[in-house]
């Protein structure tokens, strides 16, 4: 009789209340009812997202609203600088050129986050610049990237800053006017405690211009028609209703914590996960470790993926290997969304007990020990 | 105390039993559980379909599955015939448009079907055209097309048949296989008793053929990678992991009615809407009316979207006025999914009553009676 649980970095688990919602009786989403469903997450999203501008829902996974960004905001040919610091850097590269964009690659050793000069002179040599892509958490490598102060750098440009938050919104700050993020993209199942299937995307004054441009093909990610049904709370195509009125559900919940409280609870659920790691003997993979999710080095001769499998399939406990090339060198454990400080020791608990299955001489009770302290200390 | 139900063609009411899948606990999608759920729609979604091709999901609406059918099978300024009759005809020509292909736009007065021989004439005509658009129920003028004498004709060609039955698949029949038809679209809010939010497409070999050759810009709507995905019972993109596994439960309800029964049950419930409709002295709009919805025309002095609103806000029954130049001219009431017999005898006992409210002279119980006459006679 096991207890499952999500500890990946998306999909997460969807609290109790926002089940239900899902479960509700289907309506029209022609509606006044539904109307307001809309209303009230979009100034929910504009709340999470810390920004005045519209904040649109796709019905896409996340990367349906990373196509959005590239699609909606440029022309065939246009320079952009694309920052690739893991995988999902790497689809803001492949993305560009899909739609024929020439992306100048600032490639970042993967754990690591961009040199800020190498994305100012890269701006200041090519004038043409229409865009810089970077991410917020690159889910990947488990590790968050100075968006300050790429926006500082970028702001001074007429290219528009566009930033994948599809992993890190919620818990890595993000404050996208303060800042001037001019395009944040995000997705149901990572910090809005949804299941997979919504897309979001925010845009500023600055990329509506830069939109009115664009020749590149588009038409269900249209933006301008989007835009122009959000001013009437509607959706051009059929919007994925269960889902939108469980986010709405989901934005209350959070709104009720407060951002700022989750900002707080989540880095210190982080540093906390950083301790137990290290407590265990092991390296954290990150030089910046994020809010969202912890990528630890496994030991010597165990792969990754055994500590994944063994993990499921004995306890329900799911936890991410790598991706591409650290596959079997890293485990990523995410604190995000719904996950809190229980589900940590739980979690560690039984990743001591899979490590010691798999060989390696632990001293139980050490990595839950080192949470309590830093969480509850 | 109302009971609201939707008798709109779209979304469709959702079974208890599929929405109780949607409130499960998250499962991660890259997991053995996941795949199996995959493998399983996979099977039934080629029953519905009447096919041996692969049949893909995507996590968008419908619409996102007629893009991909544009995106992916053709290259920049390749001829093309749309066959445009209604709302969603007009959407082929706009994404043929928007990708820029060049159609041959066959235009079809709303509520007719195409002539066979202008498609027949176009290719023999012009040899290069590579496709052929069109929709099996045209949702906007409740209109079945002759899809199996389309298909008879296209198959001579080097073009592939593309058909949107997004409403109609389930209801509609649709040989895909036995007529030749290359790749039908569809979505989960209709047909089969989902909330929106799935998207699904099937391919076949000829049409794999043009795949290959094709130029157009696309990424999260790439067949080619969500093919290879397929072979493994996995998705490119996160799946839209609750909404694929409602699905599951909604397609075993379907396998166990029969796909023959229910074409059997809606045709049934089509006619008698539609002697249900004449009952009440309004005329029926379509020439060629589709087992997945009716559309009547209204009163003289009355407007549909008055029926629309009365019904809904004094009963909570929600049907459709027409779209776009017959707005107000029409009402629909689908037959699709979930609905059944009952269904319509309760929207038409209330359509009277409103449209007696609404100043029509109405002898009470003529359409039920008409109804129970047909459905039970």
């Amino acid at each position: 009789m096991e207890h499952p649980y999500l500890m990946t970095p998306g999909p997460s688990p969807v609290p109790a209340q926002v089940r239900e919602e899902l479960a509700k009786e289907m309506i029209h989403h022609r509606t006044d009812q539904f109307r307001a469903v809309l209303k009230e997450t979009a100034q929910g999203l504009q709340y999470v997202f810390c920004t005045q501008n519209p904040v649109l829902i796709l019905a896409s996974s996340g990367t349906g609203a990373m196509e959005a960004a590239v699609s909606n905001f440029f022309s065939s040919g246009d320079k952009v600088i694309t920052v690739v610091g893991g995988k999902f850097g790497e689809r803001w590269q492949e993305l560009a050129l899909a739609y024929g964009l020439k992306p100048y690659k600032i490639d970042v050793e993967w754990g690591d986050v961009v040199d800020i000069e190498k994305i100012g002179d890269l701006l200041k040599k090519d004038k043409e610049i229409k865009g810089v892509f970077a991410t917020l958490c690159e889910t990947s490598t488990a590790t968050v990237f100075n968006i300050e102060e790429i926006a500082r750098v970028v702001k001074n440009y007429q290219a528009i800053l566009i930033v994948d938050a599809v992993s890190g919104l919620g818990q890595d700050k993000l404050l996208a006017d303060e800042w001037g993020v001019d395009v944040v993209v995000s997705g149901s199942q990572k910090g809005f405690m949804l299941p997979p299937g919504l897309g979001f995307i925010s845009i500023s004054e600055k990329a509506k211009q830069l939109m009115a441009q664009s020749n590149l093909p588009k038409y269900y990610f249209d933006l301008k028609k989007a835009l122009k049904s959000y001013e009437k709370n509607d959706t051009p195509y059929t919007a994925a209703v269960s889902l939108v009125r469980a986010l709405a559900k989901a934005l209350e919940m959070i709104r009720k914590e407060t951002i700022e409280s989750r900002w707080e609870k989540f880095a210190k659920m982080a540093k906390a996960t950083q301790a137990a790691v290290k407590s265990l003997g092991l390296e954290l993979f990150s030089k910046h470790p994020a809010s969202s999710v912890t990528a630890a080095v496994v030991p010597l001769g165990i792969k990754a993926t055994d500590i994944v499998k063994k993990l499921r399939s004995d306890y329900g406990i799911s936890i991410a290997a790598g991706q591409a090339q650290v596959k079997e060198k890293i485990i990523r454990i995410a604190h995000m969304g719904y996950i809190n400080e229980q589900d940590l020791i739980m979690c560690f608990s039984l990743l001591e007990k899979v490590l010691a299955d798999l060989g390696e001489k632990v001293n139980y009770g050490i990595s839950v020990k080192t949470l309590q302290e830093e969480l509850y200390g």
